[in-house]
């Protein structure tokens, strides 16, 4: 079951929809931001809603002054506290959007909509984290990375019909860059090694993992891997805010390491687990 | 005054919405055509249906055996005659989308929605065919060019609040491929050049200038012109369904010949225009 913010109010599926002119439908308008919910406290609140306010500055949406920012917050915080969030608030994702609208003014979008969709986070999944994951390597590319769009069809693409893959990864002239939903590592000779901002989505848990590593004594080098050194290197993860450290244990037919979970990634994520209750509602 | 058929009739807007769980809103899963209605008559439909069915299947959206493609062709038709069609039918363009639904099954869309929009001529365009437009290029390309999907929002953003520019042109490593929305000619030393089918979306309207073109003795090169060639073309001129042939008098900076229409493309909407009928609901 689902809990939708929309106009103003929480609401039931039945009353929340779009109408066909908005341009996220006709035009695929829309920026989005996913959260977690923790313990009926939001995680990374307010990194979240500054990369959400970015995403659409870029995109030409028009939400200055109008307040959009804030009201997602507090239905972020209220919706944590209701009596149906998904999970009972203590681990649950909120999908927060702002779409296009219907009106275009020079090129911008004027008349922006935007809504809050709670979930229940997916059981199946942990296995993964667990186990680890494998990658579908690709030449494509995340276009404009500091805008999180909706734009996800061609990624998605990438993996249809391969149930063994998790998601693809960005692999552009060569180089590692992101995955569809995730920021990449390598670690290579101990060090993690990650694309520098600016080529990819700012990670939110990106920043937290570096953060942690760092005051751990693990060196970090940002710069994009090359995809001749995933044969090289001794493990490899990805960081999202759903799940926090992921190991990567194949990208496509190349084994990492020796192909399960190493110890760089379970540190980290034994780190992001103890730590994380600094960045919750904050 | 727009017109909508949805779930199998025709209504109006209030009736028409997609629920917030479509992956067309969350996730840019959608593909669409844009067609013309002149004299109650649906332009090139064969095409555009043709086109419709291989952009669903190359999005991985499941439509074999639904009848999809059968019945917005019968909406199609139906809406052109019906007495609320706008323009009374004799100018108006539709505009029918495939969405991707609420449903994945190992990376495919399995619960597709669809719709059409009948809308009202843009009534101030016409100018910018007689006087012709402005592009601007971007070094960007359209990602999988074989699939018309929704997805416009890094293409809408080139050209936010640069009132003089239609649309941006896609000129990746440095060739011109296709606009947001139209193909793309240069006339050089006579001959038409155009980037090759598998580089661009495939343009219904494209052909037919292509086939006017050859059949009128002007020679047509297929291949992607060099942005370094268009300060040697004699004329530019862009295709699309809705405007047929319009002269670009202008690229970024880069004046177009004498930076005015010139004759081939005047012959080419001249022969277009002479011909359409031959298209019309064909």
């Amino acid at each position: 079951m689902s809990v939708y913010y929309m106009n103003g109010a929480f609401r039931p599926l039945e009353e929340v929809s779009l109408p066909l002119t908005d341009l996220v439908i006709q035009r695929g308008v829309g920026v989005f931001e996913s959260v977690k919910i923790i313990g009926r406290k939001v995680l990374a609140i307010t990194a979240h809603m500054k990369r959400l306010e970015e995403s659409a500055l870029g995109a030409g949406i028009k939400i200055g002054g109008t307040g959009v920012i804030d009201e997602i917050t507090r239905a972020l915080r209220e919706g944590s506290l209701r009596d149906d969030c998904p999970g009972g608030g203590e681990c649950a994702v909120a999908k927060a959007y702002i779409t296009g609208g219907d009106a275009i003014d020079r090129g911008f979008f004027t008349a922006p909509r935007f809504f809050v969709i709670f979930s229940q986070m997916d059981p199946i999944f942990p296995e993964g984290c667990e186990n680890g994951v494998a990658l579908q390597p690709t030449a494509e590319r995340r276009p404009y990375p500091l805008v999180k769009s909706i734009n996800y069809l061609f990624g998605l693409m990438q993996t249809a019909g391969l149930d063994d893959m998790l998601e693809c990864l960005y692999c552009p002239d060569g180089y590692a860059t992101e995955t569809l939903r995730s920021s990449f590592f390598v670690v290579l000779g101990g060090r993690l090694v990650t694309a520098p901002e600016g080529t990819v989505l700012k990670g939110v848990t990106r920043d937290i993992v570096i953060e942690l590593a760092k005051a751990d004594g693990i060196a970090v080098e940002e710069r994009r891997p090359e995809v001749s050194e995933f044969a090289l290197a001794e493990e490899a993860f990805i960081t999202n805010s759903l799940y926090g450290v992921i190991p990567v244990i194949r990208i496509g037919g190349t084994a990492i390491g020796n192909g399960k979970p190493g110890p760089v990634s379970a540190r980290l994520l034994e780190l992001y687990d103890a730590n994380i209750e600094k960045w919750l509602d904050r």
